[in-house]
Formats: C-alpha cells, sequence, structure tokens
C-alpha cells in the first residue's frame, strides 16, 4: 500500500461524520470478516459507522458467531456516508444494492486484492498478492491508527483462514500465515473459528453430504469424479438449498481425479459446478456450455436429464485433462 | 530445550557411524513427517541413516509423498546402531518392534512433546508446549548445525499442519502458524502438502465417509452424535480397514454436537471412537469401558452388540456433556 493513499483516508476518515463499510453480493468469510474487522476498528474515530449488505438482511449463518454480525444494515436503510468503504470488491457492479450509497458517498475507497477491478473510487488500495483483503488490513488498520484487538484480530483470522481454504490453497504466502500467528497473539481462537466456521453444519447437511460421497462416479479412467443430488434429497435429508454451496468440494478430497463436477437436479434443470484439481481449465468447459468461472472453478446450468448431460460433458472434459 | 541436551546428542551424532530415526506404532503425520525430515537432515552427518518403522513393512500409504518414504527400515532388518533418536514418542513401548534397537543402542535420545513420558533414554528433550514433534526439529536440526532445506520443511510442514488438524486445533499456536511461515520460505508447498494429505482418498474411502454422515444419528438432545460402520460397510465399499481410521472426525462437522463418536462393528466386537468437540472430558468414559485416551479424543471395545452398546454408553456420555 502507498503511504499516500493511506495518508488520505485517515485524513477523509479525521473528518467523517459517517462511515459505510460493504462488500461483495453473496458474501464469503474474507467479505464478512474484513467488512466486521474494519467496523470494530473504526469505532474509535467517533462517526457512526454502519457494516452494510450488498444484498438481503442478515449476513450467511455461518458468520453470525463473528462479532458485530448483527450490526450490519441493508443498503435501502442507510442514508449516504461521507466516507463509503468498499472491501475484497474490484468494481460498483459487485457492491450490490449498496452501489448508489457508494457513488453517493463524498469519499470513496477500495481496499481490494482482485486483478482488473475497474478504476473507480478516490482512492484504490490493491494488493494482488494478499490471499485475503483481511491480510491487507492487518497492516492498513494500524496505519490509520487505529487498532487491532480481540475482536478486529477474531474477524481477520476468519477472512484469512477462508480466503486461504485453511491455509491449503496455492495463494497460502508465508505472509498469510505469519499474519495468522500475529492474528492469534492478538486474541483470535483459531480452533473456536474453526469449530463456528466448518464444524457447525446441520445434520441434513451432513447427510446430503453423505449421499453425494455414497454416489461418486468415476470416468476417464478415474481422472474425472462426479456425483450428484437432486431435490428429492433436499427433502429427504432435511438439507437447506443454501447447503449445496461448496457440496462439489467434498468430492475433491478424491485422489487421482485431476477434474471433479456434482451436478444438481432440479425441476428447472442440471446446475453444474466444476472444480480442476490441478491444472485443467474447467472454465473453458463451463463457457462451451453457456456457463462461465474460471480455470479452477466454472458452472453451468443444463436443460436435458443428467443422462444427456453426462454423454456430452465428460468426453468435453476428457479434452481438458491435463 | 536446553543448550546442554543439544550439545551432547550434537557429539554423539558427530562420532556415529550409524544412526536410526524412529517414532510410534501407527504413525500419524508427524511420527512419519518429523522422522523423515531428521533423516534427511542428517544425511550430511556422514552416518550410515535410517528410518525405521515400528511396526509393518510400510509407512500410511497416505505420506508415501514424503521424500524419502521409501527410505524406510523394519526394525528386525536393522543391527543395533549407534545412535537413536526416537520422536514423538513418550517410552520404549510406544516403539514397537524398534523398542530392542534403541534399548541396544550406545546413545538414545528421545524428542517429544507429550506429558507424562518415562524417564528413559541418555538425552530426553521434552517440550509439552510443541503442537508437534516438528515444531521442535524447526528449531533442533539448526542447533545440530545440519540444514533445513526443501525436503526437511516439506516432511516438518506435513508433522505441523497434520498435528494442528490444519492449524485448528487447540494446540495451534502462533509458534506454530510462525514455523509453517517459516517452513514456506524454506520450500514447502502447502497446497502440494494438502492434497497429498487430505485429497488424496480413493473412492472406497470417500463412500465409506458418505455411509458414515448418512448415518449421522442425535442424542440428548443434539449434544450427542453418532455413526457406525461395519465389516460389511468396507466390503461393499471397498474402502481398507486403514481407511476407517479419523472416519470419526467426519462426525466433528456436526453443529451443536459436543460430544461425537464412531462405532465400528466387527466379529470382534464394537471398537468406539470418541471425540470432544468441546470441553467434556470423553476419556474418562472410555476409561470406564476398559479403554483410554485424552479428554478430546479416546477409544475403548465393547464386546456386546451395537444396541446394548448405545443403552450404556450414550447415558455415560450424557453425564460428561458440558
Amino acid at each position: 500500500m502507498g503511504a499516500d493513499d493511506v495518508r488520505r483516508v485517515a485524513e477523509a476518515l479525521a473528518s467523517a461524520r459517517s462511515i459505510v463499510v460493504a462488500s461483495h453480493v453473496d458474501p464469503d468469510g474474507d467479505a464478512i470478516g474484513s467488512t466486521l474487522a474494519l467496523w470494530h476498528a473504526l469505532q474509535t474515530t467517533g462517526a457512526t459507522v454502519l457494516p452494510v449488505l450488498a444484498r438481503g438482511t442478515t449476513p450467511p449463518a455461518t458468520y453470525a458467531f463473528l462479532p458485530g454480525s448483527s450490526a450490519y444494515r441493508q443498503a435501502g436503510a442507510v442514508p449516504p456516508p461521507d466516507v463509503f468503504i468498499a472491501l475484497d470488491t474490484p468494481n460498483l457492479a459487485r457492491l450490490g444494492e449498496a452501489a448508489e450509497l457508494a457513488r453517493a458517498a463524498s469519499f470513496l475507497v477500495f481496499i481490494d486484492h482482485h486483478p482488473d477491478g475497474d478504476d473507480v473510487g478516490h482512492v484504490r488500495i490493491i494488493d494482488t498478492a494478499a490471499a485475503a483483503v483481511g491480510e491487507m488490513l492487518f497492516d492498513i488498520i494500524p496505519a490509520l491508527g487505529l487498532s487491532v484487538d480481540k475482536a478486529v484480530a477474531t474477524c481477520l483470522f476468519t477472512a484469512v483462514m477462508t480466503d486461504t481454504g485453511r491455509f491449503s490453497y496455492g495463494n497460502t504466502s508465508p505472509r498469510s500465515l505469519e499474519i495468522a500467528a500475529d492474528l492469534v497473539r492478538h486474541g483470535a481462537d483459531p480452533s473456536a473459528i474453526f469449530r463456528a466456521v466448518y464444524e457447525s453444519r446441520s445434520p441434513g447437511a451432513l447427510r446430503l453430504i453423505g449421499r453425494t460421497l455414497s454416489r461418486i462416479t468415476l470416468a476417464a479412467g478415474g481422472a474425472i469424479a462426479y456425483s450428484w443430488v437432486t431435490d428429492d434429497d433436499l427433502a429427504e435429508t432435511g438439507a437447506l438449498p443454501e447447503e449445496t454451496e461448496n457440496l462439489v468440494d467434498q468430492v475433491r478430497a478424491l485422489g487421482g481425479a485431476d477434474i471433479v463436477f456434482l451436478v444438481k437436479e432440479s425441476a428447472e434443470g442440471q446446475r453444474v459446478s466444476l472444480r480442476a484439481k490441478g491444472a485443467a481449465d474447467v472454465g473453458s468447459v463451463a463457457r462451451r456450455f453457456g456457463g462461465g468461472g474460471h480455470a479452477a472453478a466454472a458452472g453451468f446450468t443444463f436443460s436435458g436429464d443428467r443422462a444427456a448431460l453426462l454423454d456430452v460433458l465428460v468426453p468435453a472434459l476428457a479434452e481438458v485433462l491435463p
């Protein structure tokens, strides 16, 4: 981060009577953790500080354990602030319902680690080498003259832990782990945070994972593996639709598979989530089927039945195997 | 560690022509990772250095990816060494078939983090605050004048990652995370190690996890949760008996449960693995049933059928709920 950028943000905060902190729609652990960490840290400024959701009325239940999660407001219920700080968000569109507040704010700041963000905002602090915006805030919060207390540390640890996949994704740097160490020194409790994020599934969600794993099927000599769930599975296990998010990651645990995918079958068709464990580009396949995503994670919707889907999808994926 | 202890070990190593490094029976990631890390580091001493198994002929398949795993020898095939270094092992009994080599060695060293170890060995370096022996070796290897290269770093990262449950157990200290950061700087690849340890399951193992999760049953209003597998499940899913290790940890993902357990039913009886997610002491219950273990992880074997087991076990666990 540039010292000049931080100075300009500090000056804007010093004269602000109202500050909004927000992140992207469909918020993940970095979005929620970073927003609440900065919200906590800004409490000492004397301004009215509000964390604002980009969509909906409450943050995801997974992150309800974070201190301050009940302080979230809907964007429509908040007047335009003096300072708007957008976190983990490359552009105004990803701010959803909060974009209007961002446009109307006197001073707009983006703190982000995504590449290819729009050139919008009075100050943009961008670090594409950071695994999480939570990492960036660990430096920025003290640079703004604010403190990292236990609540801030808990939120930032959650941000770093989730965005690095528990320190296992390729983005996990020595710096990620060092910051995590410092956050534990500042009061973050790794085991309590771990239990809250990863060991708080519902019985229905676990039974749905059970069905998913029981059905794992191999193709292309084991290099491709897939499974599926249906609306009937949700009804029978008691799992909620939101509990199918990331279900495909359970299939990743299979050794030898370079590409894994999960099909969610409903009356509307087949929703396919693709994941590459190695070097395959599943995004290119998703685009061929009218979907999108990255090389390692992508998805699309198919209007035929599951057998018809497998007939065309498996050969298409076999073509992009490493 | 005491400087005097390290000096005595360094002196013994300096004159040694043969060195054996070994760990406990049923080796985990810390046992294998620490043993192979020290074995690698000792290659420069000029002595004949061998990693020796406490039981069996090969280390667990999960850790076959570690550099040096093919160097392991059976205890019976190795002559008594000048120096024997026992890692992650509190006593001779846990060395299994390697205990005889340890007794016959001219110089016997224990490097361990367990409390209540036996007072055996010429030098004992014990740090009960270390989350893993791998943490201790990160300091001890350089103190012995040896180097932490990429192979050593990979083995030590595996040791620390597995013994802290991917930096999520209560033993995860700032020091654990700092050492992990330094190990990445020394060449350890977190995502490659993660994939090898946690994303290399067999189709049979995943199907067995599927059955386990599909059967999750709640008791005590959800504070206790359990599941079970049988020999028939292994045969039908194709999972190997060794793939039932840590199967109980899959049940931990359930929110609201303070105690979880898994029953493995076979012709020999019911083998029960108990885990406390919170403050409950499941070790005390295991001991009542003739088993043993720690407050957070324990086990025992029961000779009746599953229904008879549940009739007595669930009420006993309900008594120790926090």
